[in-house]
C-alpha cells in the first residue's frame, strides 16, 4: 500500500539534526499515530521514547540498535523494531523514506 | 486548521534539490492534490507546470516571481500565487513549512 487513505495529517513538518530529518504525522482513524519522512545521507542517532516499528518505504540504511554490537542493512519493504526508551544509529547513503509506526 | 482530515497522503516523500526541500502529496476526498513540505535554510527556484498557491504554515521567506524586478517577504500565515509555466526564486532563512496548492 503506497498511501494512507482516510487519515488526518499534521501541516507542519517536523525537523530533526537541523534537516537531515524531516517528517509529517499522519492521525490514523483507529487513534493510532504514525509519523512518514524522509532521512537524508547522513549518520544520526535516534532516541526512542515509545517502542516503534521503522518500516522502510525506499533507499537503504544501516542500522545498530543500543546494545547490539553489529549492524544490519534495511532496504525498502524491510522494516526494523527498537524497543522504547532506548535509541539506535543509522546510516543512511541516499535519501530514506519511512513509516515510523508507534507503540 | 492545523491538519487536514480525512485525506489520503503518499507515503514516499518527494525530495528536491538533495533534500532543501521535502514534501509528501496529500489527497483530499474532492479529488484536488497539495503538498506538504518543508524548505530548508536555502535559495532555489522552482518551477511550475500548473498554478499553484504556496502557503506558509511556519517560517519565513522572501521571494520574487519571474518577470518581477521585486522580491518580497512572507511569514506563517500568509500565501502567495504563482501562475502556470513560470518560476519563482525563493530564499529561506529557517526551515520554511508550507502547504502547495495546485490548480
Amino acid at each position: 500500500m503506497s498511501q494512507f487513505d482516510n487519515v488526518s495529517v499534521v501541516k507542519k513538518a517536523n525537523v530533526y539534526f537541523g534537516g537531515q530529518c524531516v517528517s509529517h504525522t499522519v492521525l490514523l482513524p483507529d487513534g493510532s499515530k504514525k509519523s512518514i519522512g524522509v532521512i537524508l545521507p547522513s549518520q544520526l542517532t535516534f532516541s526512542t521514547a515509545a517502542p516503534e516499528v521503522m518500516e522502510v518505504i525506499a533507499g537503504h540504511c544501516r542500522v545498530r540498535l543500543k546494545g547490539e554490537a553489529t549492524s544490519k542493512d534495511y532496504r525498502g519493504g524491510e522494516s526494523f523494531s527498537v524497543p522504547g526508551n532506548s535509541s539506535f544509529e543509522i546510516e543512511t547513503l541516499d535519501a530514506l523514506h519511512y513509516v515510523c509506526h508507534f507503540g
